[in-house]
C-alpha cells in the first residue's frame, strides 16, 4: 500500500469495517473519559471494555483486537497492568495505541512514559505536539541517543519517535500530522476549536485510533482514517451546535451522534487530507 | 402476593414509591458508569450514593436502603469491600443486587463472582444471557453440584442460578426475563436495541432494580418494576430521538430526562408484561 | 476590599478573568463527578487537570493556579495524597478547596476530614449545611475547643469554622451563604432545586470556586463569584429546560453551556445578591 492510494474512499471503507466488525477495544484509561470514551467507541460501532486489574488485564488482551492505554489519572499499579497489558498485546499481535496524556507536566509522567516504552513500543503514539515532543525526548534518552526533540519542532519530534519506534505517530492540533517509521506522514486539517473544550476528546481520538486499527493493518492509514472521522464528525458538529446557539455541553452529545449518523457524502465532500512526498 | 397481582398498575405503583421515598442506594460499581448511575438514580426519584473503601463500605450500607455491586471495573481491594458490604447488607436486611459484567470473559472475574457468592448470595442478580449462564455455572461449581447452565439456555441456568441462591435473577435482552427461587417467571419486551449503545445502560438498570427493591419487599416484582420502567423509558427515547434525526449521544439525555418524566398513561399504554404459568 | 465594592459588576469581572486567564486548576476529586467536574471547568473558561498518585500531586500542584480536593469517593491513599497536596499548596501560596463530601455520614469520612485539617486550613470549605456543620464540628474538636456546631445552625457553623480556620466557607442549598473569617457574610439566592438531581454540580462548583479564586485573591469574593455565575446559569438552564418539556438530562447539558455562554446583561439582570451588615 502506498500513501497514492489513501483517499476519502479508502478511509471510509475503514469506517465500513468497524462498523461491521464491531471489534472489541480493550481501554486501559483514565478515569476522567472513561464513560466518554466508551460512548465514542459504541457510537462508531465499535465493542469497549475498560479493565485494568493485573489480574486479569493478559487475559483481556486476549480476547481483545485493540489496546489503548492512556496515562491521564495514572497511579504505579496502573502503569504495572499497562505493561503487562502492552507486553502481551505485542505478542499476541495486538495493535497498541498510547496517549501520554500531560508528559511533561511532571517527573512521574516522564517516569512512567519511559518504563512503558521500555517494554516494548505501541503501534501508535498520539497526542498534542508537547506531548509528543515529551515523548520523544523520552524515547531518546531510553535508547542513549539525541533527541531530534530538542529542535523544538514538533513535527521533527514524531518523526524521529516514529522512526525510533517503528511505529506511527499523530500530532492532534489545528493540523493533524500523522507519521510513520517509513517516512510517510500526511496532514489532517479538519475539526473546531470548540473540540478541544469537551474533556475527553482527544482521548476518545486515541480510542478510536485503536478502534481503526483493529480493522486495517496499515496502523498509518488506520490512525489517519480515525482522525479523519473524529475531525469531520467535530467540525460538522460544532456548526450544528453553534447553529442552534447551544455550546461545548451540547456539543459532546453531538459528537456521538456524528460519529454514529456520519454519512459518505459529507465525510468525502468535507475531508481536508494531505498527503506529503 | 400472587403473579396474578401484578399488572401495570402495580409496578406503577412501585415508580411512585420510589419518587415517594426517595430511598438512597449505595453503589460499589464501575469507573465507566459511575456518574451515569448516580443520574439515573436521581432523574427516577432515589439518591445515590457511591463509596467503595472497606474503611467505610459497612457503615454505609447501614444507612442505605439498597445495595448494588457491579464488577465491570474490578480490582482485589474493591471484591473485598464488595464482599464486607454483602455481609452487613444480608445482616441487616437490606436488600442487594449483584451485576456480573463481563463475567466469563476472563478467570479473575470468574474468581470474583466465585468469592462473592460465597460471602452470600444477593438479592438479585441482573444481567445478559452469557453473563446469567456463567454466573449459574460458578454458583453451580461453587456448591459441586452440576450445572443447568450447560444446557446453554440462558433461561434454564437462570431458573437454576434463582433456585440455587433463593434469589430473584433477571436476564436482560431483547425480552428480560424475571424468575425467582420459587418458581415465578415474567417477560418484559420493551426496550429498543439503540439501548445497547449507550454505555451503562445495562449498569443503570441494576442500580434501579436496587432503587426498587428498597420500596418493594417482594423483589421478584421490584425487579420486573425497574425492568418494566427502563424498558418504556428507553423505546419512548429512542423513538423520540430517532424523530429527532439525532443519535446514541442524545439518547442518553432522553433516557434520564424519561425516568424522571415518564408519566402513567404511557407506562400502562406501553407496557409489555407477560406472566408466566 | 469592602463588602461595599462587591456588587454584579465586579463578580462579572471575576468571571472575565476566568475566561482570559484559563487558570489551571488541580482536582483531587471523586470518581462520580471527574468528568462533568472538568467539563465544568472548560466551559468556564477554566483548564482542568485530574491527578492523584502521591507520586505527581506536589509537582502537579507545583504548575496549578488552584487545588480543589473532594473526598466523595474516598479511601486511603487518596487521603494521603491530598494532605501533601494541600501542604505543597499552602507552602506554595496556591488557593485551596475542600469539598468534604458526604461528612458525617460515615466515621471514616469524618476521620479523613479531621486529617486533612490537621494538615492545614484550606482557603475556602464548601458545603451543604450538614456537611458544613459536620466539618465544624470536627474542626472544633480537632482543636480541643467546643462546637458551635451543636446549636444546630448551619450559618452560625460556618462562621465559628470560618474563624477556627480562617478560611471562607460556603454553605450551599436554596440559598447559598458565603462567610469569612473575618465576619464578612453574603447571600446568593439564584439557582433551581433541579440542579441537585443532576449528580456533580455540588462538586462542580468546588471546581468553581477554585478556578476563581486562581485569579481573584479576596478568597471570599472569588467564592461568592463562582456561586454567584453557577446559581445564575442554573437558573436559566433549568427555565430553558423546562420549556423545552425536558428534564434532568438535558439540564446538566444545558448547564455547560450556559456555563460557556452566559453573557453580562443576564447575569447583572438575574443576579439575587445581598450583603449583610
Amino acid at each position: 500500500m502506498t500513501a497514492q492510494t489513501i483517499d476519502a474512499a479508502a478511509l471510509w471503507a475503514d469506517l465500513q469495517a468497524v462498523r461491521r466488525q464491531a471489534p472489541l477495544v480493550h481501554n486501559i484509561t483514565n478515569f476522567v473519559v472513561m464513560n466518554y470514551s466508551a460512548n465514542a467507541l459504541l457510537a462508531v460501532g465499535a465493542s469497549p471494555v475498560m479493565a485494568h486489574a493485573k489480574e486479569e488485564v493478559q487475559d483481556m488482551v486476549g480476547i481483545a483486537q485493540a489496546l489503548v492505554l492512556n496515562i491521564g489519572t495514572l497511579e504505579p499499579d496502573w502503569i504495572a497492568s499497562m505493561r503487562l497489558a502492552l507486553q502481551a498485546a505485542r505478542q499476541r499481535g495486538v495493535p497498541t495505541v498510547l496517549d501520554p496524556v500531560g508528559v511533561g507536566a511532571t517527573p512521574y509522567r516522564n517516569a512512567a512514559i519511559g518504563e512503558l516504552l521500555r517494554s516494548g513500543a505501541p503501534s501508535v503514539v498520539r497526542g498534542n505536539g508537547s506531548e509528543v515532543m515529551s515523548v520523544a525526548g523520552l524515547a531518546a534518552a531510553t535508547r542513549g541517543v539525541d533527541s531530534a526533540a530538542s529542535s523544538g519542532e514538533a513535527l521533527d519530534a514524531a518523526r524521529a519517535l516514529a522512526r525510533d519506534l517503528q511505529a506511527v505517530v499523530c500530532i492532534s492540533g489545528a493540523d493533524d500530522h500523522v507519521v510513520d517509521g517509513g517516512g510517510r506522514w500526511a496532514t489532517l486539517s479538519n475539526g473546531h476549536p470548540w473540540m478541544t473544550k469537551v474533556t475527553g476528546v482527544g482521548c476518545s481520538a486515541s480510542a478510536l485510533v485503536g478502534a481503526f486499527c483493529a480493522v486495517q493493518a496499515d496502523r498509518w492509514r488506520a490512525t489517519l482514517s480515525a482522525m479523519a472521522v473524529l475531525g469531520v464528525v467535530g467540525e460538522l458538529a460544532a456548526e450544528r451546535t453553534q447553529a442552534a446557539g447551544a455550546g461545548v455541553g451540547r456539543l459532546q452529545i453531538e459528537l456521538l451522534d456524528g460519529l454514529q449518523l456520519l454519512d459518505e457524502a459529507a465525510f468525502k465532500q468535507r475531508l481536508k487530507l494531505q498527503l506529503h512526498g
